[in-house]
């Protein structure tokens, strides 16, 4: 552990002139706001944030004043989806430089648990994750963050591919989750940010066929130029028994799909995903929805269907560059909207606006 | 495969006189009626059945004509917990021989299918599972069964153990659902039979500590004895949420127990196992209640509390048979009434009677 | 079950006028000779073989008039990597249809053993397996074969690539061996025609970064433009303790690579697999070689590196169809040659010469 | 974290008024010296060591001054089987008290590195393990270690029980390295006291049968008391394929054992272990022999046999103590020796003299 008494080394680039942030004031108040440029303590670095994701929690939070549990207690800074450079290291840190290019992983577990000693450090109960309340996010020119929770980029990855790797990680823990394998089948449900997120990676690792569902036909259509084997087009006047089984038609002698992605947080959509999977495959629940839903019980339990749950992610950013940097995962499309930091507040106006057909807004900082 | 134009091997110890068996003819219409002696086609054998117990699936089809979605259609056989001693093989049989004392596992995969070959003949969709609807049971004097589906019993075995070997089944399938290991911790909800039989196996085999529940203080006592390390008498006046608390309290650091297995069918004792259970835990229904059950879905979902459902048994007779072997498993006291194979109306009227305290009935036929 | 009085139902396209098979006849005496038209029994179908690739183990048949602890016994026909289309179907076979196109599975098992139940057919004790001695294998124009071990082709799989299947079967077999999963590190040793297959499985599936080894450049060549990340050119003068260390110099941090597949047959290949494989990873062994071989047995067990060899495959050929139909997996490019069947004499003289650059010779049937 | 100007908050029961330790001055130089009373660091604690097991490694590091690859290069203290009891506690340090029993876990990992963070925390590159030179043992009447890696002890578990724990930890871990379950066969090569311990805890968690080897009939007949189901005395004129036969031939069919155990560190028995395993079975070394060793490659790759090592223990503190709290294992009969702090040396000697009989010696400290 270094001493405190050593000056940090401020081996920079350039000195940082300046730092603003997007707070969020209140419910309702998001501003962007000059801030001090921050020194990083002991095990941590300094990064200069290149792009930055809008996820739909960022929305959720600026318009409705919390996310699941969390309740928005105390202005803070929004976003999690975030790349940049680092610009200074504190003088106990030896496995980063500045210059290093890196994403960023939101979240920093207590590294003590049972929990983290497990593997499973995504379920620490005293996790600091930036951005759910009441800590703040990554949106800021200039952050810090422990060294071990940032992830070298190889250079074929761009800033903005860097910051997709947040979304790409839930994708990837979502498809490890129900433990899908090349070859088989998968069920994804919803075509929003997530659901294309999740066939993008079930397509780079051979998981097929991939059949997917909306009620939009304009959704399906791109799922389908994103290589999807079948799109389904939710009616939603028909029963959820009745989806399930013509979900199953499209399957192997209608056996049903070997695992399942649920990416709505719909009801209805879960039952039909649990009775279109096949006996003993797995269900899981991507999307976030009522905290009590009327299940399938004996549906799931007699043919052995398992049901699981995700919590964002643990152990991805390493795989998800991998996959990228093999070019295995091409997801640039992804990225819709691109707004100038100085221009957020718009940044997070287009993503609010579902006409606006954004899949992933991004917020760049190009100085 | 042998040719069907070889007679017969009847190398019986002493030629069968007559066949009785316990017959169904329609709901709440049960008989002793006799039966022609069956003889053992290609690759069964006949089987002297020497004790059998009644399952709660038994007396249910007896009371209300069906069972989950298998209703009666025509007079049948009960009965699926038997073990017995062998009278005849067929021709092409090697593996048996008269004299064997067998348990007979009731269910005859296809042995072909995917699930079959996946491992999960359980879950084998054209499995012929004796008892359940339209397939007569293994409640006679004599029966044939396929040898691949007979299990030798071990000289320390008796025939009554061998008839428990079901319920054991059920029980070692429940604690495999969950991946139940020693030196972690249980909870099992519900001291029925069911109940019972999994605090046995879990006993056995190092799961520790256990907790158990019921709303009655002297099947719990029955259960502490049985040594259960916890008993927790359930107040119905509590919620789902406070039982679920008091349960937790009882744990290592309040962290909830590492698996849960539902053993009642009630849909608030399997909301409060699910909330009881730890983050990364697992529980599993055992008990059957109603098809559709609200469920704490972000529960469970947020904390990657996996949720799963038992199907009967697979590969657990070996198993259950080594383990009875060992002397490590003590359930002969869970039979508490027998009856001679001429008592059978009686010995289902005592297995339907809550107020005569039994947990295993068993149906003996000495000669 | 059919009875044999039944007539075979013949729907044939157009009748077989004539049968020719590849005749093993002792050691070093291959023949084409004329076999009689085949019949198929109870539960098989009859099969015009279209392609059949010739593997490293026909060869050595051939050559050496044994494989592993299998020596030729009697005048037999060789190949089992084959597809074709259905010409005749026995009366009890529902699944499978005259004009059928399909894949053959060559192993058929016995599926009642403890094997076979537990879901591992290739382990079945008493598994018939075309072209192991003593049995005749597929490289005839007409075979029968049980319809259960018949996979159909989807019309985007020409014959070819399902005689592709096969070998394809023992990559993926290879990759389920040691888990290896997207985003995750690879060695393979060896670019002969297993190490290629492996690679292409691998590719498609986002195994990454994938490194592979050989003594030739020629062929790290061919693995370079199949996508392998990184290639290392084998230094025989080396030992093996340095060749590990060469290649873990290109993994993360030096660490080793997750899972390493030795595909050589040669210990001291084997011995640097192990070595180069990370702490917790898993090192298996595709190769044959040696009966005894000296491994570094204190290197892998202080490392806890798993070790584990492979026999042939189970469950692949659905997994691989899927893949291959969803255009994942390229392997077109992996036939060097083909022969028509009348020439098939002159197909096994090019795969077993060196000196021609075969990866996988195949013997056409186009009438 | 806590300040270092803060005062360590000495709780204690009463002042320790002087320390002694045992000492490995250089090979075959063992000591009892004064030493300094420890004060504990941020997140440590003071610990009077109450009982301490002497290993194997121990008298190793005595009598060859290394162990592995681990020479002594400066005097140590030895010892890494220990209990005691909490004397004082630095002032960040909430989960214990001065006054609580606990089990000392030896090693302290980094948790940070990739093997920690995935719950590997036994293979972390860096871990600090006290007795494995360059780092001071346990013998000592006071030591220091971080709160983080002790494990209160409940009432019903003595220290000596507690000190157990260790060789407990290797035993559960090399049960839970195979994956051995209830009613499944195990073998245990050598009646040594780790293969003993093996035995206790298979035992104990319904593995069954088991079956042990040794040279000697005394040590068979002890671990026979134990419970063992089969003996087998090795025959060291017989080859290893002799060996593997006779004990197959106690196994179902004769299909050998699920899983098998090396407790010798003999290559001739860790082959005859490989053979004896069934195929698809799983055969861990846990005995340290010879670097290289010759092994039937092809005998253990064709039946996908896995062959596997151990590393020390990880998670198995917690598990061990629940085990041995909930009355399942009998393992007091194993401490055959103990020995007062100061004639620690008369200690070491009984380990070391093979005629002693010792199984498990231990030094004990009462005040």
């Amino acid at each position: 552990m270094a001493s405190t008494h050593q000056p940090i080394e401020h081996h920079q680039q350039e000195e940082p002139q300046n730092n603003y942030g997007v707070l969020l004031n209140k419910i309702n108040d998001l501003q962007i706001v000059e801030l001090p440029i921050p020194t990083p303590g002991p095990g941590e670095v300094q990064v200069q944030v290149k792009a930055t994701g809008i996820c739909g929690s960022d929305v959720h939070l600026w318009k409705y004043g919390e996310i699941g549990i969390f309740p928005v207690t105390k202005p803070q800074l929004l976003g999690h989806e975030s790349a940049g450079i680092v610009t200074a290291v504190a003088p106990d840190v030896t496995d980063l430089r500045v210059g290093d290019r890196v994403a960023i992983e939101a979240g920093i577990p207590c590294s003590k648990c049972n929990q983290c000693m497990s593997g499973r450090y995504h379920l620490c109960p005293t996790v600091l994750f930036k951005s759910t309340p009441p800590y703040d996010g990554l949106l800021a020119k200039y952050i810090t963050h422990p060294s071990r929770w940032l992830h070298k980029l190889p250079e074929n990855i761009t800033y903005e591919q860097g910051a997709l790797l947040e979304p790409l990680s839930v994708a990837i823990a979502a498809v490890e989750r129900v433990g899908a394998s090349f070859g088989r089948s998968l069920l994804i449900t919803g075509c929003g940010p997530i659901g294309l997120m999740v066939l993008a990676v079930a397509k780079a690792i051979g998981v097929s066929p991939i059949i997917i569902t909306d009620v939009q036909p304009s959704r399906l259509e791109y799922a389908e130029k994103m290589g999807a084997d079948y799109t389904y087009q939710v009616n939603p006047k028909l029963s959820d028994v009745d989806i399930a089984r013509d979900i199953r038609a499209l399957t192997l002698d209608s056996e049903g799909v070997d695992y399942s992605l649920e990416c709505t947080g719909i009801e209805s959509s879960f039952r039909s995903a649990i009775m279109a999977t096949r006996d003993a495959g797995t269900c899981c629940l991507v999307g976030v929805g009522k905290n009590d839903q009327m299940l399938p019980v004996n549906n799931f339990a007699m043919r052995e269907v398992d049901i699981r749950g995700l919590f964002r992610y643990h152990h991805t950013y390493p795989r998800a560059i991998s996959l990228l940097a093999s070019g295995k995962l091409q997801v640039d499309h992804l990225i819709t909207h691109k707004f100038d930091f100085m221009e957020a507040i718009k940044a997070f106006e287009t993503a609010a606006d579902y006409s606006t057909g954004a899949i992933k807004v991004q917020i760049i900082n190009n100085n």
